[in-house]
């Protein structure tokens, strides 16, 4: 059935993409969207705690579905969504992100109305949501067929958030134009190669790689944002080339393939000896692009000199200053996948998990902590690892076979864990979502707990309670003052918000700590794990770390 | 002694203006900012449990105190803030948002690093931030001096937020300059009228009132922006004007005085003589502007003929199409105060009390809570009501003398309330604040509660349990999907914060409510009641009500 209005039509276009929830809070200006998005069969309403809540969900989902649909109101809903709407911009997440406006009629009066400053003035937050993607479009009755076909190609093809604004009025409007139908893979949305580039760039890569005596590859994240994940898999393995990932890229490869060399970050790669193929490699191969950021360096502990790079970028390669333009990665992965010869063989020492230590009377610390979380992990899991010292000390863990990992160290916005779990949840139904994350981190968001719980989402959620934000607090070199948090008692937090269903429980011994993960893993709704860990972070980073963020700020 | 960095200095300048407080979230860019703020001996740095919560707790403090500090970190930091910025500009509330930003080395450098697109382009958030402002600065160790002295002087004469960017290599050098010393008071800071505008206005302004035989007052929130109301007094007292509040300027002028006729809300005002004598008035004369939004006016019931109505704003004067300008709002009421001659005694008829109904037994309704939260509330109250019903039903009480009011009703940001409840506590530490929430928008900013326990914050909060957003159920005229909250124990919320020694209820009939309310009052630390209210917003509103919020949206 056809949809008669033009927000059903949004909603009818977005779900042809595959996307089965929309992830929001409801409001007066968008009660048409709302409606709309309720009267979809395809589409469950997620009621988020807040907007930006809503965004990390969304972001959550769009990173395993492919894309998704967040909405928000006028004004208050979308500001408060930015922060994570510009999130999934930096790590090149889709996200639709449809506002409902106030109706054209109360904009060509100038009335004063709520949601906005009082002063008769619209228009002035579609520039700051736009901002925050990669497309927008204000759609009306007449242009909504060809907007949305727009939007979702240039949100595909950048990979990026996309914002779309309904005024309510248009938004119950029938739709004037003949309506676009069917599914939409987004792949036949990216845009298309220009062969003569994608032939020439395979071709100066193979050569390139003919060459090397000492190639390896570096798996970005973006093969996964382009769903280009067949067309590496079958490169690696023709090519047999080693290849590593940095934080910002682990899960978007296996573990367990027989190539892996292990976590790249600078001179702090796990094994270290990752970090010494990648920095002695006579050819790097970016498969993505490899961002250089400071967490996914090891604070720029080393740099990959770029005449020994190559960089297979979205729709680009750079090998030196000779750049190829047109070309999709997917394309140059499958081309290079065909025309690749197998690089000169060598042996490459394989990551091991970290070992297991500590009696069951022990403190839970960081050692007995990751190797247990490691050890428990099983396929069809997916770990998330929150901002600060969850992440990184998640990512140097070889998981298992089928173990997926989601972070977000790029932003690094605080809090983004816990609902990216509501979201990743969702679009993986059969998998168990793992969630790490800090006290100090968790109660940003926190809220998001009941609307887990009511859904019926069962994740198992570890809260490490120091008391203290505590990569802040080592990186700060001062006090506690603003580092230390509210004392919440964690373990309290689920049955207050509604999940009563839940095991939850503070955990202080190892013991309790393995009791607790076993009984977890057979409970049949959401656990969540508040382990007292009064050890992160209470080293201080090493001085040259603290000379990258701190002391270099210094003047002289 | 004076501050020997360049932060040092920015917090010295806004500690002069009497400010005690530093809301906010710390962040590594921000660190030494956020260090600057913890060694001024003048200021608290209050943690708050996310940035946008930080940002409604300064709106709150800076509507008690005249102005208020946040700190956020660059990009993740302040966008999670922008929505909360925002509303203080729409409320004319001045808010210093001061932000730390990547070194100017990292900048120069173009390094790709944590909390930005990874893309080497930094300025890209200033703007998104400085559009919630009325004005902005970009910090440096030789403009800081004159910069602070432009950005506190623009955010009094605007009355709204500033924003001050600082790069954290900046942050820490000495202040290059001669800097200002000594407490400031805003009135300083607020411009200087041109004496022959004021003269001008004064003459029109009474002029026009000699004429009026029924002229009534319109007293605006403005007029506590600009520290007016000891000249708001004065005139009254001379002129023996009636006057009126609506919703949005509740607050301003105690409702124990002798000449208040009730609240305006266009046809439905409380009392409706309050309307009557508006809405028949020759001569409305709004003290600050009076803004016609939609909630202010019970959804546009009615309109002030323009040709009626004098508007004295915050610096011009308008009578129909003579405007005088470089007029401030204090001086012109000031000028009236001396000038003006009594208007026309007539009876007006006062507003009253709601009268207290319901039996022990009885379950607790709108009918039965309002009325006795009117009672119960006393010299040194200050209610607060969030947007939504709470704040349109809190509206229409007739507070006891020595009672203050805030709400949101303009910007109308859901989750406003309980986050302002400890910005204006801190303002306000000898009275008590008693707000009243509903559940959704509670669910929104719930993690604020942790941290006024921490503090010993001790304020009333009644939280209105119905399962649904009440205002919104009744507004979409649709089913409940996306209206239907997740099914918190909200009463368990203290304890799970670490507010254990808070006295935390849920009630269900008058006579638990009656308990509840007399415990809260005596309890030394905060109250927490959750109110079983299922009748609120059960009744759809009027249908021209409903015609202005949604039908009028249908074509045709």
């Amino acid at each position: 059935m056809p949809a008669s209005t033009v927000a059903g039509y949004v909603f009818e276009r977005l779900a042809d993409l595959g996307i089965d929830r929309v992830f929001g809070v409801p409001g007066d200006y968008s009660f048409p969207i709302d409606d709309a998005a309720m009267d979809n069969p395809r589409l469950q309403w997620v009621l988020c705690a807040n907007e930006l809540n809503a965004a990390y969900a969304a972001d959550g989902y769009a990173r395993r579905k492919g894309a998704a649909i967040l909405t928000t109101t006028y004004g208050v809903g979308e500001l408060s969504a930015i922060n994570g709407v510009m999130g999934a911009k930096a790590h090149r997440v889709p996200i639709f992100h449809v506002v409902g406006a106030p109706s054209t009629r109360i904009q060509r009066l100038g009335l004063a109305t709520h949601h906005t400053l009082g002063d008769g003035v619209f228009g002035n937050f579609f520039d700051l949501s736009a901002a925050c993607c990669g497309v927008s479009a204000s759609i009306t009755a007449d242009n909504v067929v060809e907007e949305m076909e727009r939007v979702i190609r240039e949100a595909f093809r950048l990979s990026k958030p996309a914002y779309i604004q309904i005024p309510q009025d248009f938004a119950v409007m029938p739709v004037l134009g003949t309506a676009a139908r069917g599914s939409v893979r987004p792949a036949d949305h990216r845009g298309r190669s220009n062969p003569a580039e994608v032939k020439a760039a395979v071709r100066a890569i193979t050569e390139r790689l003919g060459q090397a005596t000492r190639p390896v590859a570096l798996a970005s994240f973006q093969v996964g944002r382009y769903r280009a994940q067949s067309q590496l898999l079958a490169f690696l393995k023709r090519s047999r080339i080693p290849f590593a990932m940095t934080t910002l890229d682990k899960g978007v490869v296996d573990e367990s393939h027989p190539q892996y060399l292990g976590l790249y970050v600078g001179q702090r790669s796990a094994p270290a000896s990752a970090g010494k193929a990648v920095l002695s490699a006579d050819l790097v191969l970016c498969l993505g692009e490899h961002i250089e950021e400071d967490f996914n360096t090891g604070d720029w502990s080393a740099s990959i000199d770029p005449d020994r790079m190559i960089v297979v970028g979205p729709d680009y390669v750079r090998i030196g200053d000779s750049v190829m333009t047109a070309c999709l990665l997917p394309d140059v992965l499958a081309g290079l996948a065909r025309a690749v010869k197998p690089v000169p063989e060598r042996r490459i020492s394989a990551p091991r998990p970290l070992p297991v230590t500590g009696d069951a009377d022990d403190p839970v610390s960081s050692a007995t902590l990751y190797p247990r979380l490691q050890q428990f992990l099983r396929s069809g899991d997916i770990l998330i690892g929150e901002g600060g010292t969850a992440a990184g000390r998640c990512a140097p863990l070889l998981l298992p076979k089928g173990v997926g990992f989601e972070s977000q160290i790029l932003w690094g916005s605080i809090g983004w864990a816990t609902p990216c779990t509501l979201g990743v949840a969702m679009a993986e139904p059969k998998a168990r979502v793992v969630t790490v994350t800090g006290d100090g981190a968790h109660q940003l968001t926190a809220n998001e707990i009941g609307v887990m719980g009511r859904y019926g989402v069962r994740p198992i959620i570890i809260v490490l309670n120091n008391g203290i934000y505590g990569a802040e607090d080592t990186a700060s070199e001062r006090g506690h003052v603003y580092n230390d948090l509210a004392p919440w008692n964690y373990h309290r937090i689920p049955a207050a918000m509604g999940c009563e269903d839940w095991f939850s429980t503070r955990i202080t011994t190892v013991g309790e700590l393995d009791a607790a993960l076993r009984k977890a893993r057979s409970h049949r709704s959401g656990s969540y794990l508040e382990v007292m860990i009064p050890d992160i972070e209470s080293q201080p980073l090493p001085a040259a770390v603290l000379d990258h963020l701190y002391k270099q700020n210094t003047p002289g």
